[in-house]
């Protein structure tokens, strides 16, 4: 009698990840009336499996069970446009759930011609409208996108200019810079392939060639700490002074690839001009 | 008559944002039934005064709302773990809602006594349990934090050890490292201010002193190419032979703090001692 009644309870189905815990992905339609008990009853046997954080994966489709959902004591982990993930911790240990992307990755490349001058843009909206001031193009990186990619593709989109990834400069870490996220801009250098520009029309009011010491000496570049510090340590890289960070691409167990950047002029290069490591 | 029917209709208050979009919060509950009405009427006002992209920040409590806010055309843009961030591109032009945070930022920390000994741990759980590989301290950067000082707080958190931050040493780019989100992980240099470890409990099996050429020489370290590789610039570094890049705080025009990373030791120093810039 019992274990009949058992089997007549439906269960959502699950995966168990590899941290104690379970993923539960709704791909079917569920009634909002029916989900609930259903939630319910698998909750209650997770808890007897001893199983820790149970992760919801509702893609929007399903946003009717985004309020039961909450009802039964998950809170919100993250949000893409396609999906809401939920989660809730079961045991009485303390939360081990890991937090949320806290960053977007922005790029501003320092790109130089033989000339001595530099690849400047006017943008056509943002804080810099109007302004008169040249800066950088710059950009945000896209999901997924190497940043010594998305450098090159940006000053591609803005200026029609096709460039090569040297160095990374600097990096700026801000806060509370969109909602409550943070930052990270990183200035990189890149040598043009080509020199005539075709500004791209819907961002990019103006771009042009602009001699180094024309664009430091921008009063906006004088009086703004950051800008001022960027452009000398452009103006010391363009006098060959300066070594930034250059990127290596390393392959993990699983094969992944991933760049790892670092400086590799220093003294002894760490690796050798064939990308062959040097022995300890 | 008309003028009547119109002021008749509420309308969901909000405020408008830096670029002519709006910005509703959901402060107080509304009933699930009357809420669609509220906002189409509010959509269409919103349309005729020209907004381009409407945000409408439900809080969890307001989860209610979450269904009617996508049937009318709404798509999620991030969640964290209190709210749910939904928005809506009204115009017929591209849409421009920026991206979400993309990235979570962790720290890796190369902490050395004067006797060429690094702080090393092996923690509980994780990838690396039961391995018998000795670590770095590592961790995650909380939301708002700088990870110069998120560096400090783990070693401090794992080992009891009192640091100095001294420069980042390297760093590295990877992707879909957690659901289909991007991770940058920062090799820092660290001082230490006292030798007395006193490990701590709840992540962390061990922690000890451990000679630097040991620590490089660990199979592992051997085998996994971006070990071996950061292996390899610590090792440069306990022999004086790298330069990283060392934080410098600066100031925007509103007032706020945030660091820039650069290489401040080629040739001439950047910034002066007394941590005033050189004139350019």
């Amino acid at each position: 009698m019992s274990e009949n009644r058992v089997e007549q309870v439906e269960l959502l189905s699950s995966d168990n990840d590899s941290y104690g815990g379970v993923v539960v992905k709704i791909e079917q339609p569920i009634d909002s009336k029916i989900f609930p008990s259903l939630l319910r009853a698998s909750i209650s046997q997770w808890r007897q499996q001893g199983k820790t954080g149970v992760w919801i994966k509702l893609p929007i489709e399903h946003a009717n069970l985004v309020e039961a959902t909450v009802k039964e004591g998950f809170r919100y982990h993250h949000a893409e446009p396609d999906y809401l993930m939920l989660v809730c911790w079961l045991p009485e240990t303390a939360d081990t759930i890991p937090l949320n992307a806290s960053h977007r990755v922005g790029v501003g490349s320092f790109v130089m011609n033989s000339k001595r001058e530099v690849l400047v843009v006017q943008e056509i909206s943002g804080k810099f409208k109007g302004t008169g001031v040249w800066k950088f193009p710059t950009g945000v990186v896209n999901e997924g996108e190497d940043f010594c990619t998305a450098a090159i593709r940006e000053v591609k989109e803005e200026t029609g200019i096709d460039t090569e990834f040297v160095e990374v400069l600097a990096f700026r870490q801000s806060h509370k810079s969109f909602f409550s996220k943070s930052d990270l801009l990183f200035i990189c250098m890149l040598k043009p392939r080509n020199f005539d520009i075709e500004k791209q029309n819907l961002e990019i009011e103006a771009a042009k060639w602009m001699p180094i010491e024309d664009y430091a000496a921008q009063p906006f570049n004088q009086k703004q700490e950051l800008f001022n510090y960027v452009a000398k340590i452009c103006l010391s890289k363009s006098e060959k002074n300066y070594t930034g960070f250059s990127p290596l691409a390393t392959t993990t167990g699983s094969g992944k690839v991933s760049y790892l950047y670092f400086n590799n002029q220093d003294n002894n290069h760490l690796v050798t001009s064939d990308n062959q490591p040097l022995k300890v």
